[in-house]
């Protein structure tokens, strides 16, 4: 499989420069993942060439290196949102930031310092019908090709998630499944642990239950108030997201059913 | 209250040469730990001196620095053991390890290798009861301190733990509240985490709930199988239980409801 | 001891809250940190009743919950600053951000995007003496409290030191004392180490040689160029640097002679 | 490259089942691993059907999946020994232990309890020539694949480990490049570090300079004695160890230069 691969990559002048592959045996399914160096002409033909050598129910994707188009959905924490404008700033992201869209009008100022498009959909007086018709229509506007939850804190609806599927990335703040749901940091205070945590996740239709980015802890002690674990979180969750989205925006990331597949 | 306690001390010609204090607001409770040196002559001496001078609904314990005695419970595991047995045996665990009791033979060479009493407590053909009344008559014989529960794979009733209130620790392979119950390792990889861990607690009577002492975790990722994830758990179980083991017999830490003050 | 401080403290009203002691055996000094709840009306009459009190070499600081004022030098990296500047704009530095001065000019806009003034100071063309002069002016104009080197590229003199002795806090993109010196990455990636990190200390007149506050390490690995790991540790950089400012600006670090004792 | 070795494999009824690859640009090297299922008839003659497809400066390496054979080299420490020999009595070492050679008496007792040969070759009254000569004439009577320096304090001269190029292995207790040389723990105390850790690496004629295979650190604080670093530490260097052999024992590490590749 790997030589008919790299026949049809070689008469596009295309030469292999990195290449990981994985079997999942659980799912009875190949991973492949090829870089490389060369001028490509035709995205598309290069995709179809590769469907006609490979077996029937293979996905071929065929990613150029430009940059993501992103939404970041946030309520009112910043430092998520924050360090996702710093990097776009100084261009160190890998993604556009097309706009930044939240519940409330909090953030408004800060993204606005970044010359970044930031609309105001609140949840308010609405049905989430209504709210997520409201979302969705603010995104289609921007086309993202990814939406990153930033600390955005209302739950979406499976039909919304369905619009864009295995493209919306959420940050937990708590080492999954441990503390699934609300105020993780309250339970995790509660049952006195030793370590708290963040996990970054594709969002699918069951809460907090998507195939999983990366995950990181550090340690507490018994001194942590609730409050001060939120604050220790917070870099955390930066770190975390960060590093997820460093690793999707480079197309270095494969589901397979309800796990990822991480090319580091 | 510090003062009235330094003015007994030093009437015992004990110098405080360490003091850790600390207030559960939650709980309502103040707790400090004080380190002296000195040559004491009768230990409940002091301790009803103490008591006479605190508010009525204090405790206070008053450990010379001798070694606990400790029980050790394994199944067929030998990880944990042989950490301990090791330590043991150079003299470098803070405990004198009475005996090793297994509900299954495996351990028997390895455990008398190292000169230390095995005995083989089977749990099949018996009732719950019947294995824990067994266990619990060998047990008496040797009078520990500590029972530490090293990968023992039996759950233990309420009754059996009311016998040794807050003196039985177990390792938990997970870091829990994730994957509490059995086969952590199997839901980790069901899950797709990223990271496994373990966690060392004192047992209660709720499986898996009692008050954490101390947690890890360690990196993973797709190419880790179940079985995969069990290796390298090892080493983090054996980490988690040495450092839990070596706080609990310095008497560094403290339970309030269920959660612990570890005074490092 | 204790008990003497705790008159004095009860005198003016103070109710202890919670207090940390450390006898640093080496040094022969004896530390104490203790944070108390109540109004004080004159912070000058407190410590010079504490002075009365304690043995003739003792130093006594007492410092009101106030923000610290910080300059922040920079040279062109972004992302220390950035991190400062945004915690900074939503309230969670513990610090007021008085100014920020680079050698160069590349961080102006992104700096006055947040309101904070910005002063270009540049190093060219001018001795070091001219250089430091120019700077330490700009500095007297705002008082610091701090200076903090988020990634600030020359190297200042024994004499600029000395104008501002143990409130030069610096992170350096090393696990020290490895790597020390120039370009730190580049000599990791040749060493060919498998982990990289970043080190948070106080400044003296010896180069990368002064107080440690905290460091953290993260794992790389061959595949890592040494612009990967430039990248990898900027995250470590901002977290090393974000948690020391928090225990300083806290006043939960005390130095004794080349070490710092950290009241976590 | 990858089509010509595959077809030599399945001229042999080998099928890949895992493959990594990793150029090394510094170098100017590409370094393979591939992983096959099957039964070998004749190893070296599959080596050399490889040779006669590949680049003339090729290197073959074909290892059957069999346990290595080591010898462990220790002096007084007993951490990493005792490691390795529960892990070997158990089964899951991935090595045969041939022998244990000390230049010390002190763990004869606990070796020769696991049933493995002890040596005594003391250093004593001997030019380093002499020492060295009896350490070889023991090692070649057990023919090992590695030697393993489980906490050997010796210095090994050039001319030794020539006769064992990259199959000596070493733990060194510092985070290298940090604390090279004698006594690290006490450096690190010194120093006033808030990070202690080990280092994994092949022995090379520089001391402390061979190619790293893996290290790892833990946060200590500023109430850490020298002694207690090196409690601490006592865990990490077995788990450093413990991993790095087990890399090794899968022939998962490449030596490139002064650097290794890990196919983890």
């Amino acid at each position: 499989m790997v030589a008919l691969i790299a026949r049809v990559l070689a008469a596009h002048q295309l030469n292999i420069i990195a290449m990981r592959e994985f079997v999942d045996e659980a799912a009875a399914r190949f991973f492949a993942r090829i870089e490389c160096s060369g001028v490509l002409a035709d995205d598309e033909q290069l995709r179809q060439e590769l469907l006609a050598q490979l077996p029937g129910d293979t996905t071929v994707t065929v990613n150029p290196p430009q940059p993501k188009r992103i939404a970041v959905l946030a309520t009112r924490e910043y430092h998520c949102l924050g360090d996702i404008l710093v990097s776009h700033f100084f261009r160190t992201l890998d993604a556009e930031v097309a706009c930044v869209i939240s519940n409330h009008d909090d953030l408004r100022a800060f993204t606005e310092g970044f010359s970044r498009p930031f609309h105001h959909v609140p949840h308010e007086d609405r049905s989430r019908e209504q709210f997520e018709a409201a979302l969705l229509e603010k995104l289609s506007d921007y086309s993202p090709d990814y939406i990153i939850l930033a600390k955005f804190m209302r739950i979406l609806s499976p039909e919304f998630i369905a619009r864009y599927p295995q493209r919306i990335l959420n940050i937990h703040h708590s080492f999954l499944p441990a503390f699934a749901g609300a105020r993780p940091y309250r339970q995790a205070f509660e049952r006195g642990v030793k370590l708290i945590g963040a996990t970054a996740h594709f969002v699918t239709h069951e809460l907090d239950e998507g195939p999983i980015i990366t995950q990181q802890t550090i340690a507490v002690n018994h001194t942590f108030t609730a409050a001060r674990m939120v604050e220790a979180g917070r870099e955390v969750e930066k770190n975390v997201l960060n590093k997820a989205m460093r690793l999707v925006f480079r197309d270095q990331v494969f589901i397979s059913g309800n796990k990822t597949i991480v090319f580091e």
